[in-house]
């Protein structure tokens, strides 16, 4: 399993009339959370993208639990569960800097598609890069 | 059954470098259109958190088929499925103005709660309005 | 002069800690806005774009005297002060839909920029529409 | 006059088809990096907000010479020219993390309100922040 942990800082731009984090800007912090942990496995997705390949979103989920709020600092803990093959799979926690108390979850599921945007299976200098780290 | 149509158009703000809406949008877009469907019913949500209710966001979930572009306007389906207790859950389907052809699929859940923030059953005044629609 | 007005509601989405629409949004507004007018002018911005011309945003500014509110309805009213040469300069009135109360206004500045990202003079197929709909 | 730098990385969830950061972005990157600049003066805006003070966006203005591009690291520059007294003016210069070339450049300017939302000169308390730094 790949893990990384990436930190975000609650703005006024993000937080609603209630006080807390807009329900759909946690996708937001998921994919800068996900673009971070590719890169630290050696995947930066400009070069992903600028090898033919793209990784769209075809599902997104998240179950909140506790609102963040204004200026709190947050945690985006992310994980690859598995060997990807059509499929990429990641699972995101989310919790306050100062505790696991846990926030909101949820994972997302990208397609591999080739530039004329058709389904590709998993390419293998993807997979290699993410076997090669759950060696680790 | 509870059923509405909410119109949204595509704008630039909408849409990523891969030419199609950004994946959290169509969270607003859900937003956008379960605001109006309630509104339809008689359920103001102004009206509804001036009555001491709010209706958080728990679940949010999204499948992504085809992506919506730039100046498209798409047909935003909402229902409620059924009679709320605990939990109120709305389903999502986006099909572009033009045809029937899904596009994406999505759900949203919400608790209801008061004033102080405790999870509360779901209120007299709003299940009233949600079972005499469905008698219709 | 060219006037044309846009309507927006107000959603969660838009709204911040202070219960009003969020600096920023403003600027999603215009885009819509000016979108909307330009299409009405037989300009729709994917065909403008489809003939090799883009108008990126130059400068843009807002001032912002009254806040807006959740599910408030307002209109953008939006014009072409002059002809473009080498920019095109849009203005924006943002008031209430039941008021003439100005909320906000501001401006956008904009390039002619070809293919290949060099600013062009503004193209005569986009002068004379705007030249057309001034003499009505 | 005090300055600050606060570093933004450019995601997906940023850019638009043309392939650089959608124009009303830069107003949110501005306030992370005034939020964060007022924070290292020892003015976190939740306390600010927390002792009755607001310091609501009068005016906002960008200027943008170059488009910032997915996973382009940048630098927000920002200033405040002098002492406030009704009002805050804020700068800002964007420049890669690389290279001193400007971006975007532009201004916020900012009232300062009491908890009924009436304008009130600068609170000492924020005067003396901002003095103390200019000396430094």
């Amino acid at each position: 399993m790949i893990q990384y942990d990436h930190k975000v800082k609650v703005y006024y731009k993000d937080v609603d009339q209630m006080g807390i984090v807009y329900y759909s800007r946690y996708f937001e912090f998921f994919e800068e959370a996900r673009t971070e942990m590719l890169s630290s496995i050696g995947l930066d997705y400009s070069d992903v993208e600028a090898q033919g390949v793209k990784l769209p979103v075809i599902e997104a989920y998240a179950n909140y639990r506790k609102g963040a709020y204004f200026e709190q600092e947050i945690i985006i803990e992310i994980f690859i569960p598995e060997i990807p093959k059509a499929k990429l799979k990641i699972e995101y926690n989310v919790h306050p800097k100062e505790s696991d108390e846990i926030l909101v979850t949820g994972f997302t599921v990208h397609a591999f598609m080739n530039t004329s945007g058709r389904p590709i299976k998993a390419p293998a200098f993807i997979v290699e890069k993410i076997k090669k780290q759950m060696k680790v």
